[in-house]
């Protein structure tokens, strides 16, 4: 924690993207209200309270799944940390359409956003696939998708397609996929979770129908939050779910005993 | 209905999204999961299974609201009316923030898209409010909001400082409003619905918490797919939600004699 203190803290993490009283007020406000029901101990939670915030449903948080490891484990804050570590890195984060690259704060970071439709538009042509899809084969031919951030919030083909990408090779830093929908979106992001699983590609995803791409970039946001609060040392992602959530116990035993 | 028949139709009145043959296959055989959920017999009816299929929810169908009335009444189908005569009167469609925006389709339509956010932001600093109702304000004070759709998915403040400047006299020809939330986003539908009544400006919005960009984009897409509809003689406005429900039903009855 800095010197700015508890409200300053409170008020950053709440929303980057409000700057003025009025608007920092009620992300506050709407946070506070979060943390009532959503536990706070670990960064999963802080991915699952952003859930909550942005779907605007305190059950939301019952579905979000964590995926795949990195070099601490395969606990559920590994794609947290390894897409927080990204954003620190200045990858680039790719998204599937426009709508999830505006709803992504600029301020935080210094990682590109770019999304993937508007390429592939020949081969979309020639195949019949889904300009999306087209558009995530199209991208990752040229590398783009090595060592990204790739978040895909509308389209369950781009998902798909991202997924063979992986199985040739490719190796997001981490995925936030939240497809919605009847057709094919939950099958596509259990099929993210198959190879987030088969090849250490950390994911965050969600399960059943709903999603879309304001909770993708909600949950992309929470990432850059999280990577802010380590370059502003009030965060440290040398720890798991587990040492961190203990950690958390003891602070509260602490203050009990002051 | 036009020579290329149902199936074009269907596949058009899917998604006007969708151009390649996968994705249009995704969106029609989404549309028809929705239409086993949703009636399909107005044009509130067209709004409701917009938003099941925006939210991925057969729900939410049950917590869209249609308020104020146009020269035929007052019944459900008067916002979607309204909404579809202006964007055949190529209204502005004004939205809140970028998102909204990145969301409505810039086809099928020759209605400029523009979004208040960016706008009012010395407002914003002076007065504290949030840099949306600052932004609100100030393109109001231009007249943009006068005859214009006006699209809110993000902001409670939006809604709210366009409440206001309703009640201080301007009139939108058509809202569509679905602030997510827990802190005033379900206040200012409230509010919204409330200025609807009163001054007669039909209005489209959620009850409850959820809501969000995707589905007001949703939404008004939904406004352009009926004004297209009305373009290409498939559809008459000239008929209230009663009077089309029961045309709906004899025909059906006709088809059984058939």
């Amino acid at each position: 924690m800095t010197d700015g203190g508890e409200q300053d803290f409170e008020r950053e993490y709440a929303d980057l993207g409000a700057t003025t009283q009025n608007a920092m007020d009620i992300a506050e406000t709407s946070m506070d209200i979060v943390r009532q029901f959503v536990p706070d101990e670990t960064l999963a939670d802080r991915v699952r309270q952003k859930s909550v915030h942005s779907m605007g449903d305190i059950e939301f948080q019952h579905l979000i799944e964590f995926t795949g490891s990195d070099a601490l484990g395969d606990d559920e804050d590994a794609p947290v940390r390894a897409g927080a570590r990204a954003v620190l890195d200045e990858a680039t984060i790719v998204t599937d359409i426009t709508m999830s690259k505006a709803g992504i704060t600029g301020r935080g970071h210094d990682c590109e956003k770019r999304k993937a439709i508007g390429n592939g538009a020949e081969l979309a042509k020639e195949t019949g696939m889904t300009r999306t899809a087209a558009s995530v084969l199209e991208l990752d031919k040229r590398g783009v998708y090595d060592g990204a951030i790739a978040t895909i919030g509308n389209a369950p083909t781009a998902a798909f397609a991202l997924a063979d990408c992986i199985e040739d090779g490719t190796r997001p830093a981490a995925i936030v996929a939240t497809p919605v929908g009847f057709v094919k979106a939950e099958e596509s992001r259990q099929r993210i979770r198959q190879v987030s699983e088969a090849y250490d590609v950390p994911a965050i995803t969600n399960v059943g129908r709903r999603g879309g791409s304001g909770l993708a970039a909600a949950l992309t946001n929470e990432l850059i939050h999280v990577a802010k609060d380590v370059r502003t040392d009030e965060l440290a992602l040398e720890l798991t779910a587990e040492a961190r959530a203990a950690r958390t116990e003891s602070d509260s035993e602490d203050r009990e005993d002051e």
